[in-house]
């Protein structure tokens, strides 16, 4: 990077653990200036998260839409925005700043809705701008290294995908009980019509679609409330089936009591299987068939794209905010060749986009339809 | 102990593993003394097989219906037989041990269908004497040390249930290249209409009975065939529902590349969430909600049925052939209680038998009814 | 084996772990019959061990000096004795086994001086008669496997050599609370000189000896008391040195609080490394320069070491008395060539014998002889 | 924070790992701002470095001293340096800053002897300013808890350290081969008279004396050069004893072949145990006296101090960047504190500083002494 990037914020104020994570992953690589934000909807709370995050306070938006204005007219305005908000407001936000020229860089899950994430999608072709959705896991570097194996071929074909999503943090009723995360998350005017489902379920899905590069045909769901009083679902479970025959199941629960964050991928092909566990990311299982477990570390394999995804050498433990700073760093990549006027380097397409969002979207509408036919199988999309 | 019972065998002659496993687990704690058997159905090699074992050759017989008349006639006749013949043979065999009142041991899965598992039941109930099916896995100290914490409630209600069993083996087709074992493995004729689903989907539903004392009382399955030319299925994914609310997942594969014979399960309630795999079986993981993962250690935990279980102290690992001659153990005591005409000992009550094989066929053919039905929720039994 | 040899016992009765697991060992491969024993210095519970262990009154001895006479005598009598007392009584009882012509099988370490075993090994020389020394963990298939692996140079010129043992069972004084396994074995009378140097650092002295085929020539140690009152050292930590430059670090406690029964062992050579954990015995781990962690598992590695130390297929773990009757099994094909005259088949030699428990009390002298010089660097043996 | 500090760096420019590494962990919590270097001794290396890092040309230095000057009198001068530089400058640039008035941040090994790093001790105290010394590993969250724990009894009194630092980039003679971080680090003239122990064998003195609280007295050592032309030590094992009879062992080596960055700490105490693994550093082992082994979590346990050092919730894995960001934010917050003239916040306490390099020398020169002495025990410091 000759420069750094100008970079704006809406949501992500005091107190919300995901603003400070992308803004500590947007630092890491020094690819940005963080200079604008529209913090919070609360006027006075916005203002606040500006002066202690040392924005300009000409820069400290109460408003998202006047910051989008306001920003396209500068000068010195931001190259891109950061959209950190609960899940009701992707889409408009994405909109105004998308319309103002600015590109995006959007949490997850997309949208409310495939049709909203549809003309967010369309909206990002016409305009020409980059709309990121942070699926942070596919940041890591043994991610993009499994990926990179199995367009390889070196697990063969296809057969079985395991993809699993366990947290226990909802539990119990906190969402009662004053838990601001919880609140919003199984609320489902903010959230959408998916829980669990929506918030971590479309991470496992794209997970297992960015590794594997395919998609699945159709599945059968069982959408489920565990925890008595909750609006949303808090566990889902699903067979999938892929257009070449392999089968998969996806598994994502919010109540496995016990679990921390614990995304687990596991891919089985004729030659070879890979497993991938988020809570230890800097290693990758492989197996060949008949053969011996070896555990591939971070720094000890060679490919491309695991080597453009870390920054140190073997042993010394990379984590989440590494990451999601890759994220982070290919869209900067992205963005200056687009303010360039030249393609973006190969290495930076792995970035998981509004097509990762769409398709997320796709999943959330056919789990929903299967499990209220008694889990049926239905296709996807 | 106070005398060792004669035992007999069925099958299990030159060659066949698990003989020589129902052999070796027999004689670990020395309750038995191996002295008459129908090794194999052809004659020379039933009588060579018997040579080998050190077989009195008047005890070494050609024919199981032979074996079963002349036992019972003989003052020193045998207390028991093992039934460690390919699945057809497992009913005309137990049956002419049954009438002849002789208790038998048989291996699993205990039927060819419902139907056969059933008239077994009553015949053993009938004649009052032991069906033992052995499912080995449920030997181990650990599972039954978790069985007894859920029992115990330390686990609060059961939310989910995870099991699988993965082998690769049958990930190319070996019973096209001489392979035995899949050659009857993968023959309807001698196993049944189920190939993965009852050769080892019946273990890890029987374990995750085992452990959770819950059935579900229906699914969601999808059997599938993924080498080519096979005549079963190679593969098997399930969802299943439980009459109090609880959710579980049942996969079986023995063609998931890389995997030796992974069964593992996983028990997430309320209060805490447990896990076990059977490759490193004197390990129980238990974690608390929002707690630390603890490793329970055989030796270091404490519990009667864990006690009973178990040889040697903490560090000196028990293995698979501990597990199963757990389980012979537990008919010797049985069996030698019903001699004696005295009831059987509490301890040796986790002892498995037909009342698993009829629930292990249940959901056979549960599983094979709903794949056919493109995966439609079916109730189970 | 085409007959089972004929095994008595010294010691080892009620009550006594070593005793049982000494004969479930030898059971489990069916190499033997145990038929006679003086399985206490107590007349009363010698006889009473016999009753319960179901041997023959007329063989249940109350002293082992008359055993060996009576057997020696008997048409029938005893192949081999297995010793299996406190440490002082190995001598003697060796020695009159030996006299009277039977071959025999002791527990470790194998005396209580370098001086008699010394003894013991030049009587086994003079009646060719064999001695073997149970240093258990030798038998497990991975060792063996180990071992073959770095005398192929797999691991190229061994440099570094890091083998521990830790225990935490004499964590407290327990010898003054009842505990008689600790009472002998913290007591110099019963024990010698050493306490865990003896009980379990020749242990892992033994096996990194068995697994690199060397021997150090000289060693700095420190041997501890840490638990106030014990008369015996209870943690001892040593630096080798051995001819060929490499280095090596020796370290047995059994007050490290929190282990097992932890005997780990490491090599590192200039081509790659291998770790192996007791506790874990089916896995052995293997690394080369700059490269990958590999998980060895037993049944998917290919060795003529490993394949004849095995019973069971990958995945169906193996422990601690299929490693123990390892022992027992190449004893056996040893003392039955003995007894045909012919030499002992290849696959039986890796047995422990009188010539590793010399080298054990060669360690044991030269520890306490540096301890005792505040650590100096002394030579071994 | 209110402010960020205006941050320079002495060495580690283009190309240095560790350079990159400061840089990046400096810019995680977003306390300073890097205005000024003098990136090479090379002058056009130092501008071209500077360029790429976006150094006003005026502040990107050809000479240390002439940055140490400027820098002192410009009104907007930095307020701490990064000393990033092979050992041998460690000394003349951190004096040279220290009598300019600035704070300064020091890698590790702080000196070239131990009479060396008691001059900047002296001068860091004469001059009040803020000498810290980057180990790194004593900034991850689970080794603050792990100190805490000790602190508060958890383990009881300790018995037992066992640490380990070992790697195998060296174990070829890469210097030979244009490796320059070789290179320099095993050419006495640069690292000194210690290689591989002053390199890591300070890490793991000073990681074992941070989380114990624990100071040997005295010490066995083998300092070895195993790969023949190297100039300085490549490997060394030591036995360690502390003043109140707990005993340690420490190995160090960069010829560990197939290990990456393993610096591994294990503490036995009379209650419990813990062990720590740098490459998981989000785990701490914990066993209490014949308990089962728990792994204490990131995020799941409560500590004032692991708090302070962690950012992101359970289950999203910190690093060593992480561990490295803490050690800046430490020191941010006390340099802050010190320009405001108030006293250290008590969280910042835990950063290293002088008297930890200082300590390290001590060791150092200790083990040398004993290593000419043929391991013979002597004093440290």
């Amino acid at each position: 990077m000759d420069r750094r990037l100008r970079l704006g914020m809406v949501g992500g104020g005091q107190g919300a653990f995901i603003g400070a994570a992308h803004r500590a992953a947007a630092r890491l690589d020094d690819c940005y200036d963080f200079v604008a934000g529209a913090l919070s909807s609360d006027p006075q709370r916005a203002a606040e998260s500006g002066r202690m995050l040392r924005l300009d306070p000409a820069r400290s938006y109460a408003d998202y839409r006047e910051m989008a204005r306001a920003e396209a007219q500068r000068s010195d305005g931001i190259d891109a925005v950061v959209v950190a908000t609960p899940n009701h407001l992707h889409a408009p936000v994405v909109t105004a700043f998308l319309e103002a020229g600015i590109h995006v860089i959007c949490d997850k899950p997309l949208a409310m809705s495939l049709e909203e994430a549809l003309q967010m999608q369309a909206l990002s072709h016409a305009t020409g701008k980059l709309l990121a959705v942070t699926y942070t896991y596919s940041g890591y570097a043994m991610v993009r290294h499994a990926k990179e194996m199995v367009a390889a071929g070196e697990l063969g074909d296809i057969r079985l995908v395991q993809v699993e999503y366990l947290q226990d943090w909802l539990a119990e009723p906190v969402e009662q009980r004053g838990n601001k995360q919880a609140e919003w998350r199984t609320d489902p005017a903010r959230s959408g019509p998916a829980g669990c489902l929506g918030d971590i379920g479309t991470h496992a899905y794209q997970l297992a679609s960015f590794v594997t590069g395919m998609l699945p045909s159709d599945l059968c769901a069982d959408v489920v409330t565990m925890v008595p009083g909750r609006r949303l679902d808090d566990h889902v479970q699903t067979m999938l089936r892929y257009p070449c025959g392999a089968r998969g199941t996806l598994l994502a629960s919010q109540i496995a009591t016990g679990e921390g964050n614990a995304l687990r991928l596991r891919v089985y092909g004729t030659r070879a299987s890979i497993s991938f566990d988020q809570e230890n990311p800097d290693y990758l299982g492989y197996t060949p068939l008949g053969g011996n477990p070896v555990q591939l570390k971070r720094g000890r394999v060679r490919s491309a794209s695991s080597e453009h995804a870390t920054r140190i050498p073997v042993g010394h433990p990379e984590g989440y905010l590494e990451a999601f700073g890759q994220l982070y760093r290919d869209a900067a990549l992205q963005i200056e060749a687009m303010l360039d006027g030249r393609p973006a380097p190969p290495s930076s397409l792995l970035l998981t986009t509004v097509e990762d969002g769409v398709q997320g979207m796709r999943f959330v509408e056919a789990a929903l339809r299967s499990s209220a036919l008694a889990g049926a199988r239905v296709p996807i999309g």
